[in-house]
């Protein structure tokens, strides 16, 4: 018989960035779920997002910050929404080509996250923030 | 004991562009939940996209448009696929690099959208189209 | 009352592309469900993705492609991951910039893709790959 259960995670960002929360979130997981069930998390913000990502080396985070600040410049010329500061408009692009929802089946009481795939928190903005992702589990 | 409900919402678009539908979503959630739930939002076609974007500024929106535009030129000599009009293939494009499917976790019977969070189906056509959106709805 | 299956299949690539399992899928989907459903789909590899695309035209596989090797060039003068080979940190971008997880409700039994919707694996190495794809689904 499926069960539900569910919490909220905040996260303070230090700027522009990836933070990783996969063991906070492995730990409530663990903590609820016993066999089969689905996790989904929902970052409650529009200029944040949620992402998937290799936690191996420390490199692809910053590889990907570069790729990403060249794709959509911090340039106030481009972009009528600018009163929230330069870095505003990039950050709502940057959360549409990324996630604001995540789901992780559970197998045998544990996320199937493979070896190297960790759960990121990727900050858009320059300055730091406090987060807010709603977390859904389902459960055998 | 966990119960499913589902529909299926239809939205006339009038051309390229986000079209909010945070309202009639909210409409049919608050009818059916009841605690802790989860929403799930599926758009059935290939050239238009499902998004969480700031619904305070529509400049948020015309930026956004912008940007996709110019990423994704609308310029027959790039593609192979142009039988169906030269906006078809960064149609298909602009849904890879969106979403197609949405999950929203419910709390105390309401969606957990943040303050400025509102659901958009993305028409990635410059012609108007008639799309469908699954709603599958988990409740406690 | 609600109920969970899981299973996991494995694809194996061979080389950058999209390759469609649509029909293995529906087969499990078809074999467990029953009236209202959800099925979520998981890829266990971050330098892969998972995609629902148009299958009714190849082109439009090709021309996708083409726009994801433009927009992130296998350059390893642009990246400071490189160890594992010049195309390995575009393939965490592209993973970034796509999808990891995909839910699709189920209605009558039967997914509720559209009629030319698709679910690929995208592989974004040059070489194949066996990756494996975590299904969980939750039937009446």
């Amino acid at each position: 018989m499926a069960q539900q259960t569910e919490t909220e995670i905040t996260i303070e960002t230090r700027g522009r960035g990836l933070f990783e929360f996969t063991a906070e979130v492995t730990a409530w997981v663990s903590e609820h779920a016993r066999g089969t069930g689905l996790l989904t998390l929902f970052l409650r913000h529009t200029s944040a997002s949620l992402l998937i990502q290799e936690n191996a080396d420390a490199d692809v985070l910053r590889d990907l910050e570069t790729f990403f600040a060249a794709l959509v410049p911090d340039d106030p010329a481009r972009y009528r929404h600018v009163t929230e500061g330069p870095d505003d408009m990039p950050a709502h692009i940057r959360a549409a080509l990324t996630q604001t929802q995540l789901s992780i089946p559970v197998s045998g009481g544990a996320l199937v996250l493979g070896t190297w795939q960790g759960i990121y928190l990727y900050e858009h903005r320059t300055a730091g923030h406090v987060r807010k992702v709603a977390l859904h589990l389902l459960t055998g």
